[in-house]
């Protein structure tokens, strides 16, 4: 193991910065599918394979609708696919602005931008506030991203 | 180009463990679409954009309700969307898992959990067991991402 | 800082060329969901969740059918599902390709087969050619995402 520090260090505060929002993310995305989870055991519905209306343990009384679409389980299986959208491309392309060498400030900015912009959205989706309130929160957790590839690619194309 | 060995190295064995992994699951990822083709093919069925319903060499016979969707296709379109949902989770999470430089053993049961779980719930999902089943499996492919994330963040909040 | 060139720097060429492919297949990836926003806007239809709806400064004057699937609409979303299945495979496997030392040739041959296949495979799909054309695209971009974690298997089993 090599032992002078390297970019990909903790002591590096950029990349230190960017494994926390990273891991902030990482726990939104894999929580998010339990939420569905948790609303589909809660109403008994909107499951989506035939045999998940099957008597088991889960499901011990079947009722005849259970494979129907369920709005309440529908709206989480809805965050989840903008979640899987958005949250993988805001990993890797957070990993490469790391890389090329932006400014803390930079960094911190837009990771952070990122997040909060995503707990933002996530809140508005849940409470079904306005589609322009979410829009607008997704809309800055998209730009935030969008920033990080266009500083990575003027580094790339000018080095 | 650094002589001395690094972390995002084969000569260590913690990446070297991730990358062996990681590749089993790629793969799982990428082969997952070709179940759908090769299903869409056998059945002449399940297909989604209008103009899939032409003639064409692939179709060479093209039949009424080839755009309705069809239970043995979609099962695969759902096993695949269950793979988007945790994938690209894993292999990212795994990575900066092994950047925070975790012990080699805590490592290797994370990754082959992962692996393992992921294989018994693709079994479980193409042959339509009981939900309960396919839900216990998930679980395990699950919690071991989060474990990994929480060892992500305790390193990087007490470093 | 480490001062010497690392396999993770801009002086490295294989990792030059993976992170402008990557850099413009993340914008491709995060331009998409615009193309439905911006399609929705357009034909005022298409919506997902019942509040988008509702009379707003973005939907002025709502009027019924606002929430069933527009094809318009709905081929924005099936290629950005497309995207998601195919961009962050890519995006990982490239790293680790890079990461176990492969020829630059190969990696130049692999990363803008992926690229241009994909920009084909948009083309293709935005148009509504036929299936065949489509796929043949999406062929290539699969194969050579596959041949980047076969090539890093190798490496990593024969290390």
């Amino acid at each position: 193991m090599t032992i002078e520090s390297t970019v990909l260090s903790l002591d590096n505060p950029v990349f230190a910065a960017y494994v926390l929002a990273a891991s902030v993310m990482l726990l939104k995305l894999l929580l998010q599918p339990w939420m569905t989870v948790i609303r589909m055991m809660k109403v008994r519905a909107g499951f989506r394979s035939p045999e998940d209306a099957k008597q088991s343990p889960l499901n011990p009384a079947p009722v005849s609708g259970q494979l129907e679409p369920n709005e309440y389980v529908e709206r989480s299986r809805r965050m989840n696919l903008n979640d899987l959208e958005s949250i993988p491309a805001f990993l890797v392309a957070g990993l490469l602005f790391v890389l090329v060498g932006p400014p803390l400030l930079l960094a911190e900015v837009l990771f952070w931008t990122y997040v909060l912009a995503r707990a933002a959205h996530f809140v508005a989706y849940a409470t079904a506030q306005l589609h322009d309130v979410r829009a607008t929160f997704w809309t800055f957790s998209s730009l935030s991203i969008i920033a990080m590839v266009l500083y990575t690619l003027y580094q790339v194309l000018t080095r």
